[in-house]
């Protein structure tokens, strides 16, 4: 059996430990929710003021050219891109992930309308905004959108068929946490003259992603997640630069005109990723999403060669392999099953746990105490589900035992049977 | 001839003059740009201190429940329908002016697609973003996007023909300052059998409107101009109430679902303006926005009947007349001339001038002063601007005349001929 003395001294040896002192955390809480919203670095708080008080307050319109504001999308995106496999250039850091979507899945699309494909094809178990923005998509643009289980994507009898105009899927599943191969997938799509759009919100930050080497299409992702880039931060987009220069996305905005200062009548897209800018950008959120870049780009020390997601990944699978080894040891007759995949190279950063009852107010028991995890219901095809996300680079070995301690506790003392943990009134 | 000291009289007797304690102003600075961003509101750092450390630092992810950030875009929205002559739960504050200009210009062509109307109407001095966003969408929908000036929009051959399906206008015209009549022009659109989309980019926070009393269709407008919400703050749109709950916009997010947190697969749009809701928003960049439209709403007090907007208007007029008449007294033989409407009825909160030559020149040369303006430049059709934003909020008597006693040393010193004035290298 490991001990809490055990995770201690793995603790100790742990190279990585010192990236917490990056955060500000609660005191009394194990943060198992960092894949819902990243914890506040340290340094955030200084630099939004200065951006408040003296690039806006003192500034004023002078910071646009002495603060560098227009830069920023592009060199948030370099940042970005140090963390998913793409160039510099290729990134840009604006709106939100459902907006970023709709443009990069209208993009592909118009790469494919004349082609006869007709189906947009995705997973049923897909984040839902996802779903909502190709629906929409789908019926305003004449495709159809096929909703599959991740089985059916590869071997005989593959849903990747001539009739394929776009697969779009996300990385690591919110649920249950499964990842896909983006390599032999996109390969797989490719074959079948399909384009791919990788969802990224559970991947930046969380896992190593190589949208070049996968031969990826376009990409987006979430900036307010393992990125840490504080609530509603803004999302990103990737192109490859096989498209960039030569699809057009529809939310025309000034930051992606060819001149934005000219103030000329016609819309004239920027060269490369660009263009996949549209209206003015929230500022003071922009300054919140590059510190929390900063932190996760800290890993880079630790891995020079391959970079900061090569160093959190070890970390993150002893965390969640320690995770599943504590809750199997010690949750045993529970009635706790495991739904995120054993195999590392199908595995995210979070672990998730299915029960036949009681997941919700088990979750709402262990936020009780301090140990934030989250719930996601489930429906007649999925079970409910007990979520708990695991970043590196604040959490300790420790954090893990303690965690499941209080599982162990909530469930021996059924404490989650008490009213207040059932009533299903909680917005997350 | 007017004195700095009857400008000071005016200050002495002036109401309003205490709403300027609200707010921080760098000093030596005269600020004649609120149009292109607003100043710092006193509250906001601090406020946004809170939310960083607090809600996004401390509550993390409880706060979605215990911060209400779910409410906030329609929270928030209330507060600007307050001085658009809109209703509580018709406005909602998120994403930017050209992706809300996208959603609510996309529902109104949905409304007219099976009318055979193929044009979407609008001014050839529209700003340069609304237009793009209009050329990408009646390219995509098939629409033809016609552009006219301002006088071919009434009497005898007017383009509101039974071919227009809709008339997209900006109320106050960013370059020169000129206010459309809504009312009588959304009734001669309607007698049209057109729709109206009015951008409200340079009315809200600037000029009375009265969006639900004009019987307007669509408005979409900007946080950061006149309502002080911050560099990039989020924007707002309006839908009239007849058409909120049965049209659609494609950025269709689970921020505008019926039933954000059922996480169902399929899309279901929320009821009223919600719908126009997509991803999520940046929680820190909407607390700017609150703080600044706090700076607005205190002008209620000044008016308890009309509102805010009445109680500013008044001084707003008062500092555009006098700017005007200061400016035809004491730069006779300048070669200025006045853009922007004499007449109260067409005049927003803003007077443009131009000048045959070194109109750029003058305004880096005013800005070196601390006299802060901006520069528009024209075309074969439209003369160089520049262009002084008058916000009542924070502006005094004493201010006008000392940006034209600037203006007139500027002039009568040639000092805008100095070659450092002439580089055209600003991003403003």
């Amino acid at each position: 059996m490991t001990t809490l003395e055990d995770c201690r001294a793995l603790d100790a040896q742990d190279p990585l430990r010192s990236l917490r002192d990056q955060f500000t955390l609660p005191e009394g809480v194990i943060y198992l929710d960092g894949n819902s919203l990243g914890v506040l670095p340290k340094a955030a708080p200084a630099r939004i003021a200065e951006v408040v008080t003296q690039e806006w307050g003192q500034g004023l319109i002078r910071s646009w050219n002495t603060a560098s504001w227009f830069d920023l999308p592009q060199r948030l995106g370099d940042k970005v891109a140090r963390l998913i496999g793409a160039a510099p250039g290729e990134v840009v850091c604006t709106d939100s992930t459902s907006v970023n979507l709709y443009k990069v899945l209208f993009a592909a699309l118009s790469q494919q309308k004349d082609t006869g494909r007709k189906l947009v094809v995705s997973e049923r178990s897909n984040f839902p905004t996802d779903l909502y923005i190709a629906e929409s998509l789908c019926r305003e643009r004449g495709f159809t959108l096929k909703l599959i289980e991740a089985g059916e994507l590869q071997g005989p009898g593959s849903v990747l068929t001539d009739e394929v105009a776009v697969l779009m899927l996300t990385h690591v599943n919110y649920r249950t946490g499964a990842m896909h191969d983006m390599k032999a997938i996109t390969a797989a799509a490719h074959a079948a003259g399909a384009l791919t759009v990788w969802d990224l919100a559970h991947s930046a930050g969380a896992v190593p992603v190589a949208l070049n080497d996968s031969n990826a299409d376009y990409a987006i992702g979430c900036g307010y997640k393992y990125l840490n880039g504080g609530p509603g931060a803004p999302a990103f987009a990737w192109v490859h630069a096989r498209h960039a220069n030569k699809f057009e996305q529809p939310l025309s905005g000034w930051w992606g005109h060819a001149a934005p200062f000219e103030f000329t009548p016609h819309y004239r897209p920027a060269a490369g990723v660009g263009r996949y800018l549209c209206g003015t950008q929230p500022i003071i959120a922009l300054a919140g999403l590059e510190c929390g870049l900063d932190t996760v780009l800290a890993a880079e020390a630790f891995d020079k060669d391959e970079g900061a997601m090569a160093a959190l990944r070890a970390k993150s699978l002893a965390l969640t392999d320690l995770f599943i080894r504590l809750v199997e040891e010690r949750c045993v007759g529970q009635g706790l099953s495991l739904v995120t995949p054993r195999e590392h190279a199908q595995r995210g950063s979070q672990v998730c746990l299915s029960r036949g009852e009681g997941a919700y107010a088990i979750v709402q028991a262990l936020i009780a105490r301090g140990v934030i995890g989250d719930y996601r219901a489930g429906d007649s095809q999925m079970p409910d589900i007990l979520r708990f996300g695991f970043t590196p680079l604040y959490l300790g070995f420790d954090d893990v035992w303690n965690s499941v301690e209080h599982l162990v506790q909530v469930l021996e003392s059924g404490e989650w049977k008490r009213e207040e943990f059932n009533r299903k009134n909680a917005v997350t």
